[in-house]
């Protein structure tokens, strides 16, 4: 077995870091990059000339006029991806697709379809809509409770993958001497009838050449793990401290062994944020400017995202944390609670908990070269992760990064110095999923030894 | 005003015409061709050097074992058009998105990352979902009776054009100077609750380089007809005879008309093959072959794709004409009922039936180079059609027609030799549609004039 490396990921969020700072205004970002198509593909070339082994979009489907700015205006996820599929050639190509708003059949359509543009490169990080109010879009009075958000997330995942097995390999010889242009017997419908979705099949797509896109997830509440340990390959996660990415990683794990999965099969990426300069006060202070940015009343307004968009400016700023009652209930719920247990634990005041929640904005993978390196080496090596996925947005910062952190990680034998395959699921070693309907026939007695 | 010019559009099918013939036997074909992106960039590619206005995907989705070949397996055409627009920069993108099985939301904002992406040359050809078999893969039991179908994609298309106008031009500043980034008061949300849809909106997209992508109809129901004046921009339909052709555009054109519009705004484009050789005769004898290439068996199984895929392979051939009931009434109704009155109206027998549709599939724009551009121009001057949207799908026959029709129906003027604008509604010559908010902004009174 080959030697672990750690996978390494791009979030490109066009403009502005994960509602932390208005990245817009860095002079050598284009302020319009969020629907810029170029810059994408630009910065998309620039990780996989890095060897990268993925670029991801985030998504979303509602906004409000506080939105944070990169929100208020960006390409779909996938219209993207696909632009970028035809400027690259080995780089993993991720986007977020919801499935409280989206039609199995349409998502397993379009992530095949990226997958045969890519030549294997599509993932799908499965997402159930975090915003309440997304079902205002998608002419629903109320976002769906949490039971049903998550128990429709996995039967549509069970369903999309279903269709993905639509034609087994081979289906189509297209042979023109002959003239067979395809093999019945290797197309199978689906026939799924299950508690929130039906569908018929078979997809009009032919197996591509992952077979089966990479599923990502993202989810950190008790009913996104146990999703992600569901179906996930790939976890998407937050991490503050090494021991609580170890001890996220190792209940994931725990969690998709006990569902009969190998643990290998699932990688947690924390999504972080990597600050360079050439001694370590240099990056602090780097920071602390990225940081200050941000205005308090900004961050007091985007506070309410997880509480449903919840007003927070109307409240005594010194008064002690309010009382918001179950806004967030059907919205960002576990951020919200927790955020709720903060201010009880600590009895903050409002000023107190948008200070902290900024203060605590802070990424440990802040430092010179050999700092950030050494730390992603030790979460690595002690099992805090298996990859990053990392947010840097002006490609001065990411030049630091390959530039300055990949050589000493490549030297030490942490990262890989080369693609070792065209698809994603090749270059995260993760396993090829058999057709479903191929092994049934190669478990069947063939005829000549039935009894 | 300039003088008016043939459009010029071209049908990327992948393998085979509109189920006419087995085109993937042809040597020159690659026999993958409807799942390989390459040979759709090559097209493109072509057809932009020819200086054609769009390209057009076409779309179903669903499929049995007898689908026509190029049914069985194909990209979905969002995601294909996203991969020409980056490797294009002046052909128009048009591709098929059914309002039957999509929600106006993620419809609005595919086309408009595309006509971001693209630079203003995105069209969206608006279609209901023909067989009514593609409610099975969208847990529904049944496909939507005719006026259902039609209310919704009357309504669809209404919210999705609101939607664009969500941003106003210069929503965005994105000043860094002065910091300013988004100017609240021209973003609209759009509060829609209709028969069909409810969609608060705004669109998390701002104003595209169109504004509004243009508007693609082919359906030839009376509903479709209607939907077609009412909010179509370009109709693609079948012409057969120049008197045909010239009483559609005329219906069109006057329905139009009735419902306010100008007619200008609306063009028709009759979607033909096109066949050449160097002699009438030789083009003659091409066509024959074309049309031999596809046995009686395949003729007679499609046949059953207007009636919802109803089995004719289980009648008596030289019977007459068999009661199937109301078979296709949810399907192509029109097209079915079409069928039904030729064998009644001649007393045909099925096999009579099967042998006249082989034989109505020629196309009258079969000859020499001079006399198909010679039709051409005549049926463009009397007034039978605004373009063509021609399927050709080997390199070679299409370099025939660029190659050799082109430059005569150039020199007499009927074709301009240059693009005239970057954005498709810009080369279509169609206007382009203010953001309601701005046009609403511009006739109130001033406050200074306001009594």
């Amino acid at each position: 077995m080959s030697r672990r490396t750690l996978k390494l990921g791009e979030v490109l969020l066009g403009v502005g870091g994960p509602g932390q700072h208005n990245t817009w205004l860095d002079p050598r970002i284009p302020a319009n990059a969020s629907v810029d198509v170029n810059w994408y593909l630009a910065r998309a070339r620039e990780a996989e000339a890095a060897k990268f082994d993925l670029v991801f979009i985030v998504d979303s489907q509602f906004i409000t006029a506080d939105s944070p700015n990169h929100y208020l205006s960006r390409l779909e996820p996938l219209t993207l991806l696909s632009a970028i599929a035809v400027h690259t050639s080995h780089i993993g190509l991720v986007g977020t697709l919801t499935t409280s708003y989206n039609e199995p059949f349409n998502v397993a359509r379009r992530l095949y379809s990226l997958d045969h543009i890519s030549g294997g490169r599509a993932g799908w990080n499965v997402v159930t809509s975090g915003d309440a109010g997304t079902a205002g879009n998608y002419s629903r009075d109320e976002h769906f409770d949490y039971p049903t958000r998550y128990g429709r997330a996995l039967e549509h995942v069970e369903v999309v993958r279903g269709l993905w097995d639509s034609y087994e390999a081979g289906a189509f010889p297209r042979d023109k001497e002959s003239g067979v242009f395809f093999d019945p017997d290797k197309q199978h419908a689906l026939g799924h009838r299950g508690e929130y979705f039906s569908v018929v099949g078979p997809l009009n797509l032919e197996r591509s050449p992952q077979g089966q896109p990479v599923i990502f997830q993202a989810g950190n509440s008790e009913e996104g793990r146990d999703l992600g340990a569901s179906v996930g390959e790939v976890i998407f996660t937050h991490a503050t401290s090494l021991a609580e990415a170890k001890a996220f990683r190792t209940e994931l794990r725990e969690r998709a062994a006990a569902k009969g999965r190998a643990p290998e099969g699932l990688l947690t990426l924390p999504g972080i944020g990597v600050v360079i300069a050439d001694t370590d006060e240099e990056a602090r202070a780097k920071e602390d400017a990225l940081l200050g940015a941000k205005s308090f009343d900004r961050a007091l307004r985007e506070l309410g995202r997880p509480f449903g968009w919840h007003d927070f400016t109307r409240y005594d700023l010194d008064a002690p944390f309010p009382d918001v009652g179950d806004a967030g209930a059907r919205s960002f719920r576990t951020q919200a609670d927790a955020i709720k247990k903060l201010a009880r634990d600590n009895a903050f005041t409002l000023r107190q908990v948008v200070e902290h929640l900024r203060e605590s904005a802070r990424s440990p993978f802040v430092g010179s070269p050999e700092t950030v390196a050494g730390t992603i080496e030790h979460w690595f090596e002690e099992g805090g992760l298996d990859g990053l996925n990392i947010s840097v947005n002006a490609a001065e910062e990411f030049a630091l990064f390959t530039g300055r952190v990949l050589p000493i990680l490549r030297a030490r034998g942490v990262v890989r110095s080369d693609y070792e395959s065209t698809t994603l699921r090749g270059n995260l070693g993760l396993p090829v999923p058999g057709n479903r309907h191929t092994a049934a026939r190669a478990i069947a007695p063939s005829p000549a030894l039935a009894p």
